[in-house]
C-alpha cells in the first residue's frame, strides 16, 4: 500500500531552481489547504489560483504563500467578450492561469495531490524533477532503450545515432501519479479498488507522430516555446463534455510540439493522487468523449500543419481550421470549439503583445 | 553497486512456461560455465549452441542441459553454398540458430549475462519476464503512460481509445541490462566507469513508426510471427564491419512489425552483464557503421512496404531490393547484405518448409 509523505522538509533544496521563472497555476474550488504539504517545495514560488464556480465565495490560502487569485467575475473582467473561451464550473479554467502568467514556465497540479514517496520513503520533490526534465533536452527522433540519456547514470546505447544526441528542446514534462490512477469512469466502476503502487523509476520522450493521453493532474510546461497550444478547450457549464480538457490540450500539443521539432516527456516525477473522483459522475461527462475520442484520435494522427506553420499561434489556428472542417462533421459541439480556439489565441496575443511575435520555434521544423 | 543474484533456485516456477514451444539459442566460442547460475530457469528448456570460430575446438556445456550444438562445419553442410549469408566470427552467426529451431518462440542471450537481481535482492528469471511479455499483447497505436496496461496493477489511463485495448500480437521482447550498459565505443572510451544500476521496473510498446536500437544480448521474440526478419546480417570475418548485427536486425525487424500490425516491447527483464569488451576492438569493428548509420536509420524511418508484403518473407524481400537500391549507394558492402538478406529467406524457407507459407501475419497491416 503506497502512503503519502509526511517530511517533506528535509527534502528541500537551498536554491530553488527558476524561482522567478515559473508560476504554479492551480484550479479550485476549497480552501487550499494541500498546500501546507507542499510548502517546502512550493514557497518559494508565485501561484497563479484559478477560483473555479461560484464567484463570491472566498478561498482560504494558507499563510506565506504568494499568490494572485482570479475568479469569474475577474476572468470576465480581464477577456470580455473573449472569456467565452474559458471554461466554467470545469477544472478546464485553469488555462486562464496560462495566459495571465508572465514567466517562461508553468507548473499545474490539482488540490488533490499530495507529495509522494520515493521507494527510500523520501519525499519527493515533483516540481524540481518537472525542472530537471524541462531543462534537459528530449529524444523523439528516435527511441533510447536505457530512457532518459540526459538523467545521471544515463546516456544513448550503441546504435543511436551521434547526429541526434544534441536532441530537441523539451517543452513538456508530463508527471505521473501514486495511488489513484487517471482512469476513465468505465475503468473506474470497473476496478474500484486499483492503486497504482508501482514506482517507475524513468522519464522517457514519446516519439515523434505518436500521440499520448495527458493529464494536467501533473504536468509542466514551457511558456514560451508550446504556451498558445495549452488551451483546454470547452467544457463543463453548458458544454456537452467533461474530463477531456486535458486530453484536448495534449493532442494538440502533441502536434504541434511534432511539427516544430520539440520534445514531450512523460515520468517522473510522481505526485500522490489522493481521492478517486465519482465515476458516476464521471461516466456523465466523458460519455461523448469516449465514443468521439474513436474519431478524434485518428483526426490528430493524420494532422499535418503547413511549412508556414512557423509559431504556436499560427500552428493553432490552422489546427483550428481542420478541427471545423474535420470533426465539425462529428458533432456540432466542434464547430463552437474550433471558433472557441481562435478566441483563445486571440486572448492569448492580447495579453502577450511581445510573445505574440516572440514564440517562433527555436527547434527543426 | 549492483551486483549478480547469487540464489537462483528460490525464484523458480514449479511448471516452467512454454517448456516444449521455446528454444534458447546461444553463440559462444567457450565453454557455458555461464549456465550453472541459469541452470534453475534454463534447464527445462533446449539449447541450441552455435559456436562460432575454430570448429574443432570442444565446448563443454555443464551436465544435465539438453542441447544440439553446430560449428562452421555443421553449417556448411547443412546450408550448402548458402552459409554464406552467416556470418563468422561474430555473434551474428547466432541467428542460424532461429533457423534451425523448430519451436515457435526463441530466447537468445549471450554467454556473459548473468541472473540479475531485483530491488528486493531476488534473483530475475529473464525467461520468465520474457514469455509474460511476448504472451501478451503490445500496443504499438497509442502510447499508456502507465506503460503496460497488460501487467498486474497497471491498465488503460484516461483517454487511451476503447477500439485500441485488445492491442496487437507482441512479436519481440527487447530486454535490458543491469551493470555494464550497452553503449558503443567512444562512449565506452569516455565513460570507463559508467554502471548501469538502475533498475526501472516498466515494460512498454515501442510505437509504431518508431525505430530502436535493439540489442541482442537479452532477446526474445515469435520465430512464427516474425522470425524470418531476424537475420543478423554479414559481420565479422571478411565484412567490414561488426557490432551492427542486431542493430540491423532490430530495424528491419521493425520496420517489418510496423507494417504488419505487430507489437514490439521493449524494458524488463534485466541481465546483469558481466564484463565491458575491449573498446579499442569495438571501436574498429564499429567506425563505418558509426557514419553508416546516419544514413541508414534515415532509410528505414522513410521505408514503406507494399501492400501485397502480406508474409515477413515477403516483406523482408522487398526490403532486401529497397536496401541494394538506396543503401547500395552509401557502400558496396549493402549490396553484399542486400544479396544475403536475399539467400537467408531462401535458407530459411528451406529448412522451414511449412513455415514459408504459415507466416503470414495475423495482425492488423
Amino acid at each position: 500500500m503506497v502512503e503519502p509523505a509526511t517530511d517533506t522538509i528535509a527534502a528541500t533544496r537551498l536554491v530553488p531552481l527558476l524561482k522567478d521563472e515559473l508560476d504554479i497555476v492551480i484550479p479550485t474550488i476549497r480552501n487550499l489547504d494541500f498546500l501546507e504539504m507542499w510548502r517546502p517545495f512550493f514557497e518559494p514560488y508565485h501561484l497563479i489560483i484559478v477560483q473555479d464556480g461560484d464567484p463570491s465565495k472566498v478561498i482560504k490560502v494558507p499563510e506565506g504563500f504568494d499568490y494572485e487569485l482570479y475568479n469569474r467575475n475577474d476572468i470576465n473582467r480581464i477577456l470580455g467578450p473573449k472569456a467565452s473561451c474559458i471554461s466554467f464550473k470545469d477544472s478546464a479554467c485553469r488555462c486562464f492561469g496560462y495566459m495571465v502568467s508572465k514567466k517562461k514556465y508553468i507548473f499545474t497540479i490539482d488540490d488533490d495531490c499530495f507529495v509522494a514517496k520515493d521507494p527510500s520513503g523520501k519525499a519527493i520533490n515533483a516540481l524540481e524533477q518537472h525542472i530537471k526534465n524541462i531543462l534537459s533536452p528530449s529524444t523523439p527522433f528516435f527511441f533510447n532503450t536505457l530512457y532518459d540519456p540526459y538523467r545521471d547514470g544515463a546516456d544513448f546505447v550503441r546504435g543511436y545515432p551521434f547526429s541526434l544526441r544534441e536532441g530537441a528542446p523539451t517543452a513538456v514534462s508530463h508527471g505521473l501519479w501514486l495511488n489513484i490512477p487517471d482512469y476513465d469512469a468505465p475503468t473506474q466502476l470497473v476496478k474500484p479498488l486499483e492503486r497504482n503502487t508501482r514506482y517507475v523509476d524513468a522519464v522517457l520522450t514519446i516519439p515523434k507522430g505518436t500521440l499520448f493521453p495527458m493529464c494536467g493532474m501533473n504536468l509542466c510546461f514551457d511558456r514560451d516555446l508550446i504556451g498558445p497550444a495549452m488551451y483546454f478547450g470547452l467544457m463543463g457549464d453548458g458544454q456537452p463534455i467533461g474530463r477531456y480538457d486535458d486530453m484536448w490540450a495534449g493532442w494538440c500539443t502533441k502536434v504541434i510540439c511534432d511539427h516544430l521539432g520539440l520534445g514531450v516527456k512523460t515520468g517522473l516525477p510522481y505526485i500522490y493522487h489522493s481521492k478517486a473522483s465519482n465515476p458516476f459522475v464521471n461516466l456523465k461527462k466523458e460519455y461523448k468523449g469516449i465514443f468521439w475520442q474513436e474519431e478524434i484520435i485518428p483526426f490528430f494522427q493524420a494532422a499535418t500543419l503547413s511549412k508556414d506553420c512557423t509559431s504556436v499561434q499560427k500552428c493553432y489556428i490552422e489546427l483550428s481550421k481542420q478541427v471545423k472542417e474535420k470533426l465539425g462533421k462529428v458533432d456540432p459541439y466542434f464547430d463552437k470549439l474550433a471558433d472557441a480556439m481562435v478566441t483563445w489565441i486571440e486572448a492569448w496575443d492580447e495579453l502577450n503583445p511581445s510573445g505574440a511575435s516572440a514564440t517562433v520555434s527555436n527547434g527543426k521544423a
